[in-house]
């Protein structure tokens, strides 16, 4: 964990790549495991059309699969391809024994509904935790298959120590994505959470009052030093294209000063997201060969 | 609208009978355009074991099926059933055409987990709205038969004229019954949301910025006026027994004066519950009409 001199904060910069390396150790050896008995992980991925920042994304997926051990493959269906054609595709891929995790990479491209796609995703191989069911089973409680993201982020403060009973917790979007699953995630630990977004009044009186403070707003530069409480764990997940520089949501060197420990971006919830998507791939294998057992 | 004579709040009370008859006319409606096509709604409930809450609760949902048209049926079993059992009598109960929604009185006895048994409920005739495929399409977004506390407050709210878009709305309990699906209807109306309970460390700090207040704590008197706002709409979701009286989780007189409108308790939420639970059984009927036509 790197460090930058401390002002009014202990200012740690969290530093996502050393601690999604160290999710990665964990994930090969579960892999490693299943691989000896014949079981190697294999996570399939569909893309529809050609978009580049989709094309870039499958690609970072798939090098990960390649540095934990587990098998990728990818489904590439043209521009064109209607939704009856991406279910068929989800379908066998569901039925194929090698296939543990299904990943259908959004968007879609424009007047395809993802809903029924996600919804057509066998619940067991859904690594993106998107499935109804899977939400829904999160949102009563009980974490199975979940999104990589807010999961990625509970993983990072648990390794960071912070132990989220009863800590005030604000998130800043309300996404399907993000906002939305890691609020119920944070419930389950007992934390006192809010939920702003675009229509929330007053933003700054939320935030200034965050012991753990998660932005994923899509807005570069949303969060300013001054609205960050002294001694708070600031997670970014924006991703912004500013001019040639990818920026996240938070104003990172005024917060640095103030939070106990702030992640970087590119570098912070990014790496921590992929890995965490390793990990589930590796879950679903692990509940696959438990199920098959029964 | 009965009122009471405002100090510094309207100091409305929410006439919860009042309300729900409002609702139960338009449920009627309903079930009378479907009884026309020889499609009248028909609600089962199961019930296990002898606890006598739980007997008056079906009484009082029965009584509310009469009052609305909805057929209405009861499945008892001993207080010993297994597990096997309650779910053999739940697929029994999908197969019936008859049956359009199926209740499982909660709470099962002793050892047996409701999970499954929820999960059991074929979820087109789950009108509780606890399946968790039910759950995770109200946590993104699209709701169908979803909770009955949480939707009959909502209900109420769009009655009241309040809109939740952008409102400072606080919730005091985060049950899967009650605050989870509750924080996620909000979310899906824009509202921002705060969810508090038993760990949080300064509850008046949130309770006092509410505009939307919702106590589901099972705390008698837990909210006292000063944690109130002046002019929120307050929302007692409590029922508790003390001494002879049953009393809600808001002290109600102290809270009257400084709201702009309070639920009492008994004759608040708990009407609207038992109505929202007769729409939905309509709802469910309706649905799964228009799902054998396609």
């Amino acid at each position: 964990m790197s460090r930058f001199p401390p002002i009014s904060g202990t200012g740690m910069i969290i530093d996502g790549k050393a601690l999604a390396s160290e999710m990665e150790a964990e994930t090969i050896a579960r892999v490693e495991k299943l691989a000896a008995i014949g079981r190697r992980p294999g996570l399939a991925t569909i893309i529809v059309g050609e978009n580049p920042a989709s094309a870039m994304y499958v690609r970072i997926k798939h090098s990960a699969c390649d540095r934990v051990g587990i098998r990728s493959q990818t489904v590439r269906l043209p521009e064109e391809a209607r939704i009856e054609v991406i279910l068929e595709t989800i379908k066998g891929l569901n039925e194929k024994d090698d296939v543990n995790g299904i990943l259908l990479q959004l968007p879609l491209p424009r007047g395809r509904d993802p809903a029924p796609a996600m919804a057509a995703i066998d619940p067991a191989k859904d690594v993106d935790g998107f499935h109804p069911l899977n939400m829904g089973t999160l949102l009563a409680g009980a974490e199975r298959l979940v999104p990589c993201t807010p999961k990625g982020i509970i993983w990072a403060l648990e390794r960071l120590g912070v132990d989220l009973e009863g800590k005030e917790a604000v998130i800043v979007g309300h996404s399907n994505v993000v906002g939305k699953p890691l609020a119920a995630m944070m419930l389950n630990r007992n934390a006192t959470v809010t939920v702003c977004h675009v229509f929330t009044k007053d933003l700054a009186a939320h935030t200034r009052k965050a012991e753990v403070l998660v932005v994923a707003a899509g807005v570069p530069g949303l969060i300013r030093g001054d609205m960050v409480r002294t001694g708070a764990y600031v997670f970014d997940v924006g991703i912004n294209r500013v001019g040639d520089r990818t920026v996240g949501d938070v104003e990172f060197d005024e917060v640095l000063v103030v939070a106990a420990a702030v992640t970087p971006v590119p570098g912070g919830v990014g790496p921590l997201t992929v890995s965490m998507l390793m990990s589930q791939t590796a879950t679903a294998a692990e509940m696959q060969m438990s199920s098959e057992e029964r």
